[in-house]
């Protein structure tokens, strides 16, 4: 699996803790394809965690990311 | 391969941690689309090791884990 | 998540730069196939920030990039 | 191509290791969706070379597995 | 993303380098299935920039090529 | 690009330093799902370079190799 670069002051990284704190609905595209929406509960340098509508928690390795968009 | 960042104090690892010691069963997603359940009975920087309902042990490459699910 | 060579006297990096000064629309074609077009917000190590022509913003994974075309 | 935790203590490697020694034979899911079958002859941080039941020899790339099962 | 090995003797980079000098038509092959064809104006640990027919510039990500050959 | 673990000694080194010794004819196949034939002239810690029967040139990025075979 790959680490990521985890220096809290990277916009990237930034950018998903306002996310957390707003508790803003994100969509996450997959390379997998897979379409997960969620809000993120953390991220650590390995992974994004996600609570769906249900509550349902899904864990999502960074590496399979290929984009997120804040839903509107 | 690639290797995980194994600090287990972080909450990826904590989390899978957590979920071997609760028995959880959990389906994996992989970035083949492959859909693997079991419980989960050992985690390392490379690999997570499950078990299924058959006793059947599969290890999963991390490098190949797109998300994981606590099955509910 | 994979990490760039995030040297800013390196050419890949100098590019995306003048691309964001010069607000040009750019194409990215992604692993999975999706084609996003926007103007570049920012990048960083892990990630490069776009956004289309409705405002949306999307944050693509520089691991998820296979190429990009400055759209003509 | 990415290398492997090859730390012989971790139970991943250790895993291989001991199913070399008991000629076990064990299927490999590769990430291209190949599944491939053989006796395990040797691994080292890059890669898994395999022995089938006709003595074809393939050496797999380990950032391609994506997992294995010992054959039942 | 990753980062390329960028040592300037090691053959890989050496021969990418002689075939900028030589101008030489090249087809990459992406992961992603893409052919892309044009001539090599720079390459950078990250990526390597080609020019088509049509002087349209494509920023290809090494981390997302399969394989390249000088076109015959 | 994905570097690889370049030590001589490594069994996975080796053993495609006496096939190019051997002039081997080898099988690869790519993540891509493309399978490529011909005599390995050169490898370094990127690349493998092949050549096959037309004597036409091909360097595949290890990154993108999921297994290869001696052709029987």
């Amino acid at each position: 699996m790959h680490t990521t670069e985890f220096d809290t002051t990277l916009p990237s990284i930034r950018q998903l803790q306002n996310l957390i704190k707003q508790a803003a609905v994100i969509e996450f595209k997959l390379v997998t394809g897979d379409l997960l929406t969620g809000k993120v509960s953390w991220q650590d340098p390995n992974c994004v965690c996600i609570l769906d509508a249900n509550n349902q928690q899904t864990t999502i390795w960074k590496q399979a990311i290929a984009y997120f968009q804040p839903k509107s």
